[in-house]
């Protein structure tokens, strides 16, 4: 219990762990709150505010039972992503202008971002000063503190041509590059490497009352871990900033049990508000019918080791997502960070060929969203990817992207998806995906199913849409493909004028449903 | 014992683990042979060539004991450096024409150099292929096959603008950049993740009659290891590069027992041919009257422990590095990689303050270097800085920069050194230091002493220079400071013409003896 104050914590005595976050950045990193194996702990800020200076983690919960963390709010010293207001525009260029929250330095035309913290000499005997890398920027619009309209991810820019024009602005140059004087730039960071709570392998962990002004990653992310309560957190932008996390508010991977996000807040992340999903391993080798070498894809999954004995396992075509095998794993040697080489209890299918994924079949929660509030967040609102329950119910969104997305694929995320048994219930979706940014539809089913597979795939099934209210601007509900029992019924549509009808949507033929490959569609208008 | 061949390692399935190596950096990295542990073991290449591809160390010796490796030779598919041929000069911008050796691309004019190997996708979707990162310049010359004589170090060149001519070519920008037509300008590595051998605490430990073409980092790196031979060595480079390792030929800190480095030969490295030398770390608080927290300062040394209960520690003035205390650790907490509590045996010193620094007193070798060679490369020939015996006999240095430093300091690289036996003999100094890059004298003894403490301090004491050689161009044979009992006599000298004696030198009231604020110096000419 800590007495009600403000507690700034420094990176210098913390105690460090190498650490593998999926959907993060792995890397040897410094905690405060290192709750690693514990049990029947609670931790009561009283209302307190932490306040984080560095590269420096605020919580991890790792092989930990009954843990709680409630009142009490996060915030950093120097954000990993930085905020500039743009002040000139010219064809592929924008002058921007910096507080000092934001400290920078330009060297030999390029934009370094800098704490205050001096970590030695480098070689050439300059003060090697903490770095914060950026490779992102996207334009927020200053009124409605949201991604403006038009706007789209400028990705890999952090060896964009830099001037520096003298304290505090600086002109970058970059191919197409556009912006409005006025508005706000985030020039986010390139790496995820302080996660505001890191769970792996725990169970019944709760977060309540908790604000989480910022994170240098995602701000709750849980990994192999069973029961997780989210009751009463505020994702939110600090005064004077318009970003919250520079990646998703919550995550969880391979999760089990329930997952339950209740009465909260999702505002201005740089990422979705959640993303619930388990991972797929691609077939590498083939050494014996019942003996593969498996790699982990992307490079935040590396480490992402979910393979054991008795692991159940599922065995899956990538390019449609058809499983066409099940089996337990008998054995599981880990290489390294990228490769395990497993062996089955089962011979494979014939069909099995290189290529193909593996992922768990039985590490799936049940999930309840209720009453919560998704908005002013660079892409979607939520991403649901769990085989168990899911229940969406009560709860407001105003996303730049598709307000829920269905994805998944075995060929470029490697996350594992397919919904069994989704309830979609009095929810408010007002003006969502208002910029099409990543894909058409308020509620959108993405997944990775090559063209010419859709046909026969039904990834997503047993969908029930009901009782919402859809606000409107352009037609576009529902798009999508390869689903099986979709029900859409007693809803209510507004048409709204809250944005604009651009051009470029005129010649897409938007309608309110946009499903194809799919069967047992049940749509009440 | 292996059939002579060819052997290509691949990273893949390579085990991994986190290491710290001293002069190098840290990092989770894959090794080929991990020797951890193991005894009484020699591996002999009967001759063949080991090709290691990527990110991938050869050698890992940790708490091993009588390990030979013998009878190989190593080199990398795709070189840690890179190498260009200068092909137009301009006024701060050079032509550079590349080899299919060396992959790159340029994107928003920063260069990047590649490897073939893709290791997953970025968010943007994008391959992530592996990169070579470079961040300093160095011309060599195309006859001479050494860094040229007016050459520097272009350090932090890792943003500089660079514009894309086409397949091979590249133009390089960069403030008062120089180069002549027809030399070779390399781009050498950011970091030293690959060493050729990282050695710790082990002992007996011989490498014969290896070479090594290249390496990421240094070729052969010994830490807190005792009796270490390197017999019949070679580090040269392969056929069509101009350059070996990437960093120091070998490498020895905190080191005991016995170096002997024998029939070797030390060629066209990007660094010094041996550097011998023991770690400060920096008194950051005083706890107690007997305990304090200290600091590894450079960020190379992070994780470098050698501070245990029963270590023998010195506590030296960090501006004079005049020792004012010894004493025994009881108990050493580490915090993380850069902090450590200890608690010492007796009471501080009344003199000790914050900043002052601290080494053990007990980890330091005897060297024995006899008949080796060193040429070709960059910066020094070799740093002494053990308390033990030295003896330097009957090598042949022609050195970039000086054949001999006695360096040391408790406020830059924090590197212990202090001689206190060191005999040099029937060497032959063939135009050493020929460039003045990094100070002045064929023997220089550049510590790290405040101008205010010279005259007090005696950092390096007992010296004797017999039956030498000096083939000089110009005077300077020995400079430095606050040493104590130096003895130069019945060496050779000859004056040569093999380089320019640059208009720059003749300010300079050059002298064959240029040493001050010393004592018991018996000069012989």
């Amino acid at each position: 219990m800590f007495t009600k104050g403000t507690y700034t914590f420094e990176p210098n005595f913390a105690p460090e762990k190498y650490v593998f976050v999926s959907n993060n950045d792995e890397g040897l990193k410094r905690f405060v709150f290192d709750l690693s194996g514990m049990g029947n702990l609670e931790i009561d800020g009283q209302g307190s505010q932490f306040i984080f200076n560095g590269f420096l983690c605020p919580f991890l919960i790792e092989r930990s039972k009954k843990i709680t963390v409630k009142n009490l709010s996060i915030d950093f010293k120097r954000t990993f992503h930085s905020e500039g207001t743009i002040i000139a525009a010219y064809k592929d260029s924008l002058d921007i202008a910096f507080s000092d929250a934001y400290p920078y330095n330009v060297q030999n035309n390029k934009l370094m971002f800098t704490g205050d913290q001096v970590i030695g000499k480098d070689n050439g005997g300059e003060p090697k000063r903490v770095n914060y890398p950026f490779w992102h920027l996207l334009e927020f619009d200053a009124v409605k503190r949201e991604p403006v309209q038009t706007a789209f991810d400028y990705l890999n820019v952090q060896n964009m041509v830099v001037k520096d024009l003298g304290p505090g602005r600086v002109r970058i140059h970059f191919p197409r590059l556009k912006g409005s004087v006025g508005n706000t730039l985030i020039f986010n960071a390139t790496d995820r490497m302080v996660p505001g709570f890191t769970v792996s392998d725990s169970e019944d962990i709760s977060v309540r009352n908790v604000t989480i002004f910022h994170a240098g990653g995602v701000g709750i992310l849980a990994q192999r871990s069973n029961n997780i309560l989210i009751d009463s957190v505020k994702v939110i932008a600090a005064p004077g900033r318009m970003v919250s996390t520079a990646a998703d508010a919550t995550h969880f991977v391979n999760c089990g049990g329930k997952i339950t996000l209740q009465h909260s807040t999702f505002e201005s992340m740089m990422d979705d508000a959640t993303n619930i999903h388990g991972v797929y391993v691609k077939i590498m080798q083939i050494i014996s019918p019942n003996e593969v070498v498996v790699k982990l894809m992307h490079y935040q999954q590396f480490g992402f080791d979910f393979l054991a004995p008795n692991s159940k396992i599922e065995i899956t075509e990538a390019e449609s997502l058809i499983t066409y095998g099940e089996t337990t794993v008998v054995k599981a040697e880990r290489l390294n960070k990228e490769y395990t080489r497993i062996t089955m209890k089962n011979p494979l299918s014939s069909k099995v060929k290189v290529g193909d994924v593996i992922a768990s079949s039985e590490q799936y929660p049940d999930v309840l969203m209720k009453n919560c509030s998704v908005q002013k967040n660079r892409a979607r609102g939520i991403l649901l990817g769990s085989r168990g329950k899911i229940r969406i119910d009560g709860n407001y969104f105003h996303t730049h992207c598709a307000a829920i997305n269905l994805e998944g694929d075995g060929r470029y995320w490697f996350e594992q998806s397919g919904v069994r048994d989704l309830t979609i219930t009095n929810n408010t979706f007002d003006n969502c995906n208002y910029g099409f940014m990543l894909g058409l539809g308020v509620i959108m089913v993405s997944s990775g199913i090559e063209e010419q597979k859709k046909a026969e795939s039904r990834y997503n099934r047993n969908i029930l849409i009901e009782r919402n209210t859809f606000k409107i601007f352009n037609p576009c509900i529902l798009s999508g493909y390869s689903v099986d029992n979709l029900t859409f019924r007693n809803n209510k549509i507004e048409n709204t004028t809250a944005y604009e009808f651009l051009d470029w949507f005129k010649n897409m033929n938007l309608k309110n449903f946009m499903l194809t490959n799919s069967s047992n569609l049940k749509i009440e208008q």
